[in-house]
C-alpha cells in the first residue's frame, strides 16, 4: 500500500536533520602541518610574549631618538657605532648619548636605545655613521608582546585552522594540535543491476556511479568516505548493511528511494528507524529520504546519478560540514543571461545545470539519469518553486561547481 | 656595495616567472576515488554507450504509445500485463497491441514497446492495468547512448577532475586514472635566530613560523610540501641547501631577502642562478626575489611572517597552481565599508588585512612582522599603487581568505 506523502522544502528537510544530529565529539591529535583545514578541539593560550623581547623591525642602527631629532638631508647627525648585535646574540652594551649600535631585522634592542634608524637613511664611515632623517621614539621597533601577548587565547575550540592560524601556533612553538576527527561516512550502493567499477559487467548491468561521486563530495568536505560492497534490492541485505553501518558517523544509501515497486529502502528505514521526511520539493532529487537509525543520520539518495550528485551538494554537503564542525560551503556566484527559454516545474525548486559559454548560461540538463547533466555543467541556476518559465536573455545567478 | 634596484609590479613579477617555468610532466596512476581534485594526464574515450540499452527512466509499464493515445481521467485505456522485467533481467517478450510489461527504473525496454506509462498514472487489477494519461513515443525512456555515446572523449589531458567527472568515469567502469604528480615544493627556512617548532628555544631565538604557513598554502593548492632543517645565515649553507633542493619542482626560501647586512640570499641566487626580479611593488612583501636555479623556479620570501604569508597567496599560490596545472584560485569577494581611514603607500599596491565586523571592514594590519596581522583578518582589501588614502565609510572589496 502506498501512502500519501507531504513533500517538505529543502530548508525544512535540513532543519529536520539538524534537529537530530550531533557534531563529532571524537578528538585526535595531529602534528601542526597536518592541522590545516581541520577544526580545533581545544583552547590554546600563549605561554609567552611574541615577540619575547623588544626587537628591531629593520636593518639599521639602534639610536636614541632625541639624538637625531634635528637630522635632515643637509644637516646629518653624527653618531659613534659602539658595536653590533646579531639576530642570535644577546646585547651586552648600553647606548649612551651620541652612540648607536648596528642591528639586523630581528635583533634585540639594547638598553638606552629607543628607536632604529633604517640602514637606507644612514651613511657609514669607519666607526661612525651619519643619520639623515629623524626617528620618533619606538620607530622601527616591535615591542615585546605586541604581536601576541602572553596568556592571550590564540585558538578556540571550534576554530577552523587555516594557514595564518598555523602561523600563530608556530610562533608559539606548538607542534601538535587536538582536532575533531573527520566524520566517517558509509556509502551503501543498492541495486541488483549494479556492477562494481573496475570489474567486467553483464549486458543488463550498469556501473555504480553514485558511490564514487558521493565519495568525492565527502572527501572534498572534510569527511572520510567508506564505500560498502553493492547491496542487492533485498530488504534483509539492506537491513544488514544499515545495522553494520551505524558505527559510522553518517550513512548515505543510494538507489531505490522513489515510490514504486522497488521502494524498499523507505520501508526498511521506516521499520528499523525513524523517517524524518520522504520527498523534497526539489528537482532533480525529489525522492530523497532523511532518517535516524541507531541515533545516526541516514540520507537515502535517489539512484539517478544527477539526482544523487545534485542532492549530495544540497543535503550531504551541509549536513557533513555541520557534522565535521566546518564552516558552511559558499559557492561562488556569477551573473549571466540564459541562452534559451526554460520551462520549470511549479512547486519544486529546480536546480538547472548550465554551462557558461560566451558569457551566456546554456542549459545542459538532459535528464536525472544522465551523469553528463552534471559533468558538462559549470554550475547551476536555482529556479524558485513559484516560477514556471525563465525567458531567453533573462539574467540568472549561476552557482559555480568547485 | 648595494645596487640600485628597479621594483617590478606584481603582474610583471608573475609573468617573469611564468616565462621560465614548465608545468609538471611526471604522471602517476591513481584509483578513481583518489583522483578528485587532481588533473588528468590522459585523454579517455567511452568504450561503450551509456546507457548501453534503451532503459526505463521510471517505475511503470512499457506500452505502445499509439495504444494509449486517447487515454484520460474519464476514459482510461485497458492493457494486458504480459510480464515484468527486473532491473537485472533481459527481456524475453515482445509487446503487441493491447499489451504492456511492468518495468522498474533502469529496466531494459522490451521489443514492441516505445514508451513507459508512469506507475502513478495507472491502476492495476490482476493481469490488467488502466492507463489514465497518454504518453508520447519515447516518453520516460533513456535512449541507448543518450548520456554518453560510444567513442565520445569524456576526459581530456589537463582536465580538472571534480565529482561529476568522477561520475562519468565510474559510468564507464574506469577505476584507475593517470594524473599529473603533485609538485614537490621544498621550503628552506633561513635565519640564525630561528628555532624549530616543537623544540625548546633560547631567549634570543624565535620560532620558525614561515615554514609552516608556507606548507599550509602549498598543501591547500595541490602541492607536496617538504620542510628542510633550518639553515643559518651562511652563504655556504644556503648554497648547499639550494643545490640539494633543486631535485624538487619548486623551491621557496624564506628569510633575509631585504637589502641589508644579511642580504645573502640575493647574492647566492645571483651567483648560482639567474635573478628574474628583486623587489616587488607590493606592501607588505616588497623584498621578494624570483630566480631560476638548475632550471627550477626559486621564490625567496621576506622573513616577516605577514609579508611571507601575504606573498605566499600573491606569488606562491598562482605559481604552484600553474605548475600543478590546476585552475586559478578565485577568492570570494564581499563588499563592505571601511571602519576607519587608512593611509597607504604611494607606488606600492597595499594588501590591507581586515576583519569583518557588523558589515564593516576593520583594518587589523599591525606590522609585517606580526603574524596576527593575518591571523585576525577575514580577508584583505587591495589598495592600488596610486591611492594614498581611503576614507572611513568608503566601499571596499574584501577578498576573503579560505
Amino acid at each position: 500500500m502506498k501512502t500519501f506523502r507531504m513533500l517538505v522544502s529543502l530548508e525544512e528537510a535540513l532543519q529536520l536533520i539538524y534537529g537530530r544530529m550531533r557534531p563529532v565529539e571524537v578528538v585526535e591529535e595531529v602534528c601542526l602541518d597536518e592541522a590545516v583545514g581541520r577544526v580545533s578541539a581545544e583552547s590554546l593560550k600563549a605561554l609567552f610574549d611574541v615577540p619575547s623581547f623588544d626587537r628591531s623591525a629593520m636593518d639599521g642602527y639602534c639610536v636614541r631618538a632625541e639624538d637625531v631629532y634635528g637630522a635632515n638631508q643637509f644637516n646629518p647627525v653624527r653618531l659613534r657605532v659602539i658595536g653590533s648585535i646579531g639576530v642570535d646574540e644577546e646585547p651586552k652594551m648600553v647606548v649612551k648619548p651620541g652612540e648607536c649600535v648596528q642591528v639586523a631585522t630581528g635583533s634585540i634592542i639594547p638598553e638606552g636605545s629607543n628607536a632604529v634608524a633604517m640602514y637606507e637613511h644612514t651613511e657609514r664611515a669607519d666607526d661612525e655613521i651619519l643619520v639623515y632623517r629623524p626617528v620618533y621614539p619606538g620607530e622601527n621597533i616591535s615591542k615585546k608582546g605586541s604581536d601576541i601577548p602572553k596568556d592571550k587565547e590564540v585558538l578556540r575550540n571550534g576554530d577552523y585552522i587555516n594557514a595564518s592560524k598555523i602561523g600563530v601556533l608556530a610562533a608559539l612553538g606548538i607542534s601538535r594540535v587536538k582536532v575533531y576527527k573527520k566524520p566517517s561516512v558509509l556509502i551503501i550502493p543498492t541495486g541488483s543491476e549494479l556492477a562494481k567499477v573496475g570489474k567486467s559487467k553483464s549486458p543488463v548491468q550498469v556501473y555504480d556511479v553514485n558511490s564514487h561521486t558521493l565519495a568525492a563530495v565527502v572527501k572534498e568536505n572534510g569527511g572520510n568516505p567508506i564505500i560498502r560492497d553493492i547491496v542487492p534490492d533485498d530488504e534483509k541485505e539492506i537491513e544488514k548493511a544499515l545495522e553494520e553501518g551505524s558505527v559510522n558517523d553518517l550513512i548515505v544509501i543510494t538507489g531505490g528511494s522513489s515510490v514504486g515497486v522497488r521502494d524498499i529502502i523507505y520501508e526498511v528505514l521506516n521499520r528499523m528507524g525513524e523517517v524524518l521526511f520522504h520527498g523534497v520539493q526539489v528537482k532533480p532529487g525529489k525522492p530523497t529520504i532523511g532518517a535516524v537509525f541507531n541515533s545516526k543520520i541516514v540520507l537515502a539518495m535517489p539512484g539517478h546519478p544527477t539526482s544523487c550528485l545534485s542532492n549530495a551538494y544540497l543535503f550531504l554537503r551541509p549536513v557533513l560540514r555541520k557534522l565535521a564542525r566546518l564552516p558552511e560551503a559558499s559557492p561562488r556566484v556569477v551573473k549571466a543571461r540564459l541562452s534559451k527559454r526554460v520551462v520549470a516545474t511549479l512547486g519544486r525548486r529546480f536546480f538547472l545545470t548550465v554551462r557558461l559559454r560566451n558569457g551566456e548560461a546554456e542549459p545542459v540538463f538532459k535528464e536525472s539519469s544522465a551523469i553528463t547533466s552534471m559533468a558538462e555543467a559549470d554550475g547551476y541556476v536555482v529556479v524558485p518553486e513559484n516560477a514556471d518559465t525563465i525567458e531567453k536573455g533573462d539574467w540568472v545567478e549561476v552557482y559555480l561547481f568547485e
